[in-house]
């Protein structure tokens, strides 16, 4: 099977070639899993080394005092961060180019204690504590009238860019919108104005529809991997309530996504052993929080294959996984919750 | 130094973050390299393998028949293709959803008989046959008026996204316009209107001026670190000609194209210790090849880290290395021509 599909908000086509086709243990960039809890000495992620990051942001504990080792979930600035917490962001020209020194943020959000945890193994109450962690530094980031973006993702395992193994997100508030929001942004727009509607709830209801590519349906959530994936296994995890911000997830709302973004991230380690991955949020930007025709979501992409020369060139990908194939493998496991 | 920095073409955003700043023996992904010249009895496209490949369309051989040994250059049908010959791409509806039936070619340029040789290490004739052969396979495939779209590309190294280790490059025929060169369209028509001029020749003028970011400067063509690069050593070569397709280079160009991109590839191979790479060549969609305000290039992506959540989340792109470093190591090579 050969087939062009369309990302109906961003236009971007990916080509699902079959011939290629492969199942979940063709992968095997996969990351080694361990059968033992570890703390590692030389790890600055790990409890009782505290010193070996800069000071605390943010931390949850029950216990014990700021930047000791008693907590649940530490977020520290990033010690090699890519932007500069000092200064305003000041637009230069050098000829005919564009410049801003690189003012922003760069946190680090260490979400368990325990240096090899995998994020589907932890409790689901850690999790929550992470989300929250999340949200609460979201929103003290967007109160910085120099901001315009807060991006947050993770990188896990090396080939999905993590240089420290253990588990971490990373905030990072840029001076400007990203391109791929910009883009998002645009779609949606398009896309409201054609039809008074937002587009990730029709695609909700499209799904609904369809049934053959929703992996979780929950009170709050449908996690379903998307009609267009770039890469095999992709998955959105897309609240049903219309709201444009994550920031304004109500705690009813939280409460469900740790338990659903804990079980498809343990869908995806289950049916992939562990893969390499990247998480982004995708959020309205700081000034633009009420955006009617936006929609906050998750995109997970697992690292099997590698991005190349057809993708660079082209900005569309080649996926021998059909999403619903994706779906159906990653549906039938039995989970915790 | 942390800096953002502006592509003038498709607004793309990149950090500048040297305090992750890197030397070029910093990066270890390095392909191993070999001391003798080989040919492999199992690789498809080593001579005498010719039936492991589908019939060729396009060789050069001095003597000897179709599909026999005695070729330099051989072009075969992909034996896996992402798209399929036969049909009309037909557009269709699913829901809310678009699809085209995957039509398309997609060919493989074998660019030398010699298993293991390096493109920097071809003689300067054998580039320049494997450049008329991407050039004679362009003109026919745009030909095919189902194909709105040629992208010839290379994956060196697995971490490129290479398949097999025999030198190779690819050529795509789609039919639909990248998204890629969408962008890049669009950047230029904006540019062309405001200033009724080329924003490549805009480019080639600046970086004159500036002097920091040309690493080799001919008759007919500058090789550039791109003001805005995304990548470490990423380099762009760009003829002075304003021509907006390629398949319009002369015979002089093409001539002194070869020693240029040999040139550039062996500074690379020899700054980088062989590293993966990936090669896009950007030109105009079949039925537009007079569009004046295009101009077409060559980007080289050495891939020496790995694509994080940032950059997926983002659009943007962080750089340890200003490109101003880097073609200060680039330049500073003796080579052969």
């Amino acid at each position: 099977m050969h087939e062009l599909r369309k990302d109906p908000i961003i236009g971007r086509w990916i080509i699902i070639s079959t011939e290629r086709k492969k199942r979940p243990q063709d992968f095997v960039s996969k990351i080694p899993t361990v059968s033992q809890y570890e703390f590692r000495q030389d790890c600055p992620f790990c409890p009782g080394n505290e010193k070996m990051t800069p000071p605390e942001v943010l931390a949850y504990r029950d216990d014990g005092e700021k930047d000791g080792p008693e907590w649940r979930i530490r977020v520290v600035p990033n010690k090699f961060p890519a932007l500069d917490p000092n200064g305003e962001p000041e637009k230069k020209g050098m000829g005919m180019y564009d410049i801003i020194n690189g003012v922003g943020a760069h946190e680090v959000v260490i979400e368990t204690p325990i240096h090899n945890a995998t994020f589907g193994c932890l409790p689901k109450e850690q999790v929550e504590s992470f989300l929250w962690a999340v949200k609460e530094r979201m929103v003290d980031l967007m109160t910085d009238k120099r901001m315009q973006y807060i991006i947050v993702f993770k990188n896990h395992g090396t080939v999905a860019g993590a240089t420290l193994e253990h588990p971490h997100s990373q905030i990072i508030a840029l001076p400007i919108v990203p391109k791929t929001i910009s883009e998002e942004l645009a779609g949606c727009r398009i896309h409201y104005e054609l039809k008074e509607r937002c587009i990730y709830c029709d695609i909700l209801n499209q799904e609904i529809f369809d049934g053959r590519r929703i992996v979780i349906n929950s009170n709050n959530f449908m996690v379903l991997t998307p009609f267009a994936s770039r890469f095999p296994y992709e998955v959105w995890i897309v609240p049903k309530r219309h709201i444009p911000s994550f920031t304004d997830t109500s705690l009813e709302e939280l409460d469900e996504l740790s338990s659903v973004l804990k079980d498809t991230i343990s869908r995806l380690e289950k049916t992939l052993d562990n893969p390499p991955y990247n998480y982004m949020l995708h959020t309205t930007p700081c000034h633009m929080k009420n955006l009617t025709y936006y929609h906050w979501h998750i995109e997970i992409i697992p690292k099997l294959a590698n991005v190349a020369g057809f993708e660079w060139g082209t900005g569309y990908y080649i996926n021998p996984v059909p999403s619903e194939d994706a779906a159906e493998h990653l549906k039938s496991l039995c989970t915790s919750i």
